[in-house]
């Protein structure tokens, strides 16, 4: 992986088997960016993990193997126990155009890909949380309830 | 929801239940952010109100029922008769992983989901355009005719 | 086409029958960028240039004809041989909410199309390689090597 940052924003350029949302985490470590917003990414994958929440903690694997194009990619950047931890959701498209869609749980570069985030500089955090089996999204210095 | 606010850029962090434009709306309002991109979201959404422009103000509703990921989310925050405005569209993950997508008309959210903004400070506003039946984005500033 | 711009921030909003591609380069051009993020873009095409790579620098196209809502825009912008190139996947739907997916070869807007991207002042440019039959995004000024 090759990378390009210019302040805030960080442009990470895959190679062709490189395992994404770990090639991810190690640019982003070796930045020192432990929070952010996953801007977007374009490229392909080979085998995407995309899969379904079903609740309780538990991700449905959805059955989508062979090569597609990376068309979009959002999410965030929190920590986790101290951990950076990349939380994304991926829409792929096949090789007849048909789009497949779902949280990103792994999956391999084709050829190249492209994912831009921006770093924060207020912490973000993930927490269990008893009600959805989630890791919830929470802000140390919380801009409040405002509902 | 709770938000998480650095600068310009606003996070915001929905519950099960909550209505996600409705939501957005009551954010920005809190965080005085009339103007801006919506730079992504992931989460759930049951029952997404998507939706499909065919033209003279009118759009027919998509029949999409459940919960879903929501994988993508684009768009924009402008003011309509001075009124906030959220014009997202949204790509959304059924659990056999097909991709559904669509003007984001409604919908509430499903176990929890987590949106970027990013606040502009240059207003935009919709004005009613009677070619398209839309209410078009305009640049009360504008950067000038380009094309 | 129309755009508003705040510093780093370009919206464009283009009109019924502009090319979305060419329409974006001659935005990029006019305001002086030739690196960037494209931070997403909703509206409406009409026969979506969709492709998808299947090596040796040969797109396959997508037959998808007719108006659909675009529903995400993801990519950046850099430069080839000196000239801008913006590098974009979209994902759409169809009036029956069937999303489609791809990298996008061409198309023209339907009704009305709103980007926004974000301008770098780091060079990108992209070079050929050979391995994959791509022109790869390469940093002018790397982060280096991560991985």
């Amino acid at each position: 992986m090759e990378t390009g940052r210019q302040g805030d924003f960080l442009i990470m350029r895959f190679s062709d088997g490189e395992d994404l949302l770990e090639g991810m985490k190690q640019a982003l470590k070796a930045n020192e960016i432990d929070a952010g917003i996953v801007l977007g990414g374009v490229g392909m994958l080979k085998n995407p993990g995309l899969s379904f929440y079903v609740g309780g903690g538990k991700y449905d694997p959805i059955a989508l193997t062979g090569e597609v194009e990376l068309c979009a990619l959002n999410g965030n950047i929190a920590t986790v126990d101290g951990e950076i931890f990349v939380h994304a959701h991926a829409t792929v498209g096949r090789s007849n155009g048909e789009a497949w869609a779902g949280h990103l749980s792994g999956g391999k570069v084709h050829m190249t890909a492209e994912i831009a985030v921006m770093a924060l500089h207020k912490k973000m955090v993930r927490e269990f949380d008893g009600k959805t089996g989630l890791r919830t999204l929470r802000f140390t210095q919380s801009g409040g309830e405002t509902a």
